[in-house]
């Protein structure tokens, strides 16, 4: 099932860097897809530092399972990656179709199962033919190339519309340091169960721990902050490897230049799974201020970013700001009418408990046909504030989702 | 905005009966439609006690707050009801208007203005021509019926398909009583913000404080149990005005028989309104047992019913039970995915965390192709249970939402 390209599209993929320490093979398995490879081979070399942010969900991929498991070592040496089939709920056979494919890779590329990190997104509760992927991966071993990565981002899609990548450079302690990324998704979980993942790769040498710390403070501002259906997927998966080849002195700590561009990274990729969401027309970006906290303003831009009658209601260019003010209301926090104030694309629509008087609604509309749409809430109570992206909702979602698995 | 007639719509209105001590009046006032009328005032004999439920949305309409206000008191002698303005977020403006309806109704009737209670429906935001209304009551006061409740579920409708009404009758200590309701709403919010109001009817004499009880726990397991598109309206009222008239020893008990009927008076009100859900081409009833207890239970099921994967996959009439997996896990209330069970139409699809082996998917289709689909689950952990009702997700859900306001 194919669908038409988003309209958010960004023109072209970024020119991917080398990122020295990293190489990347691709495959077509013919498991699910034809005619396209579905299959990611990548490796890394020694004294490869990684950390990951991995879904909530209670119901939980095998392969999440397993890189939490492996996780804590804090090394990495390859990823495998298939697409079409997320390997979830399938009870102990799931689990072993993991560790087959980490053993089948570790023999390929020389290393340890648990220095593999594995991930599959596609449909729930189908078995995965673990044997078949493992049949690759030796001779993607004698293909690994380091200038692969636009291969990399083609092979790991699955109902995405485009394929998504983002590059970075940021200097430490005077060594410039590469951070380049891909990922995939067009909904915290589209059709099929196709599944947000995002793999970040960098040159730069940065203990695990500070790696695991910068990771989850920058997801939870970027990959957390976007939903297009409030559907939390059984198999998001963010991992970041860093090879140490750029030769600067070692990043301990969770803060500084580094943390702020691999923040930036995750942030763009995160954009641009939103503007590939199922049926997106437009990108809406909610800016929350004025909240108790930070937290109590992120669950009310969540409310608004969620809300189906707020995304129809931009899909037909509606300044209906009801239904924001509705959505605001229903976040289940502490909110005072008559001190709220709603804005669409920093035109102010509703203030103090009520109408904007004699509200020219021209340039609001004009601001709604765009396909970069902000809604801007001011709640009046404190300093907590919160952004979050998500998509309109159309009818493309609905012929997306509509559709029968096969 | 007219659309088509739910397919899922009873083919006939119960026949209403007259409930002794309460009379109805409807009105054209032209404010939003045309050719149909949009004002009801119910005026109830002395002595009748009242209980109400409403909107848990902080951003309240006006309305909301006044019936919050007089509730205590116990008593009520009118209601007034408009369709196509909710009267919601018009600051010192909204709070006068439904004053001043409270007023015109009081001096029409003969009571107090504190005995008189607000329901508005439609656009928020907009300002409520509250002198309009006011100008009809005293002829409507003139022309108030006993058997005119057919006339008065038509009046109170916005975007419905259909008008809503149920009658039950139960002895209390040897003496009939009737309970009839009326009902409008097609989402928790639908378009234009039209919402879910219910009003229900008794001849019995009950105490108000027991007549609160029982409608808060009825509440709890019908209308509190129905989600169309997950947004919480911010005019929801569900009112019970009991003129005691029956001639029973009152009621003075928050359970008993008429508490049981009461409740299946609102389970039969709030499926209808699933009925009508925008859009909807199936009713979708979620079971859920085996939960830590029924509040968990009902957490999952609602995860469940709120999800427009699983929505779409009903539309889609697919057995996509992966889906349903997603929404246990994602619910936030512990689970254990090798404890859970699915079953759709009562076919058991998974199980202990996998798929049902050589499942015959025939049945199970078949089932999905029916108007009335049950999706049920088994957590396998304790004995709390939950049942909620919902619909599919489906083009005229975005149809009807994604249409400007005017």
């Amino acid at each position: 099932m194919s669908h038409p390209i988003s309209p958010l599209a960004p023109e072209r993929l970024p020119d991917l860097p080398v990122v020295a320490g990293v190489r990347f093979a691709t495959a077509e398995t013919g498991m699910r897809y034809r005619d396209r490879p579905d299959l990611l081979l990548a490796a890394f070399d020694p004294d490869t530092s990684v950390a990951g942010v991995f879904t909530q969900n209670a119901v939980c991929g095998h392969p999440v399972t397993w890189c939490r498991q492996i996780l804590p070592r804090g090394r990495a040496r390859a990823l495998v990656v298939n697409a079409g089939n997320a390997n979830v709920f399938r009870g102990a056979e799931g689990d072993a179709a993991v560790r087959r494919e980490a053993e089948a890779a570790a023999a390929a590329v020389g290393c340890e199962p648990q220095e593999v990190f594995v991930a599959s997104t596609g449909v729930i509760g189908q078995r995965l033919d673990a044997d078949r992927i493992a049949s690759h991966l030796p001779r993607l071993a004698g293909q690994l190339q380091p200038d692969a990565m636009v291969a990399a981002a083609h092979a790991i899609v699955t109902t995405d519309t485009f394929p998504k990548a983002a590059v970075k450079r940021v200097t430490v302690d005077g060594q410039e340091v590469t951070l380049a990324g891909i990922a995939k998704g067009s909904g915290m979980i589209a059709p099929n169960m196709a599944t947000m993942l995002a793999f970040l790769f960098t040159d730069a040498r940065v203990e695990a721990a500070a790696l695991q710390d910068m990771l989850q403070t920058a997801a939870g501002r970027s990959f957390n902050c976007v939903t297009v259906d409030s559907d939390t997927s059984t198999s998001d998966t963010l991992l970041c490897f860093a090879t140490g080849k750029a030769g600067n002195g070692p990043i301990t700590a969770g803060s500084g230049p580094f943390a702020r561009v691999l923040e930036e990274l995750c942030i763009d990729l995160a954009i641009q799974v939103a503007k590939d969401g199922e049926g997106a027309q437009k990108l809406i970006t909610v800016s929350v201020s004025g909240g108790d906290d930070d937290r109590s303003a992120r669950t009310i831009a969540m409310s608004i970013a969620n809300s189906p009658l707020v995304k129809t209601a931009i899909a037909g260019e509606d300044a209906n700001w009801g239904r924001v003010a509705m959505a605001v209301g229903k976040a289940g926090v502490p909110v005072d009418p008559a001190a709220l104030t709603i804005a669409f694309g920093g035109i102010a629509v509703a203030r103090d408990g009520g109408a904007v008087a004699d509200l020219d609604e021209a340039p609001v509309t004009a601001h709604l046909k765009g396909r970069d749409v902000a809604i801007d809430v001011v709640v009046g109570r404190g300093s907590g504030k919160a952004r979050v992206w998500t998509c309109d909702l159309t009818h493309g979602y609905i012929d997306i989702n509509g559709s029968y698995r096969s």
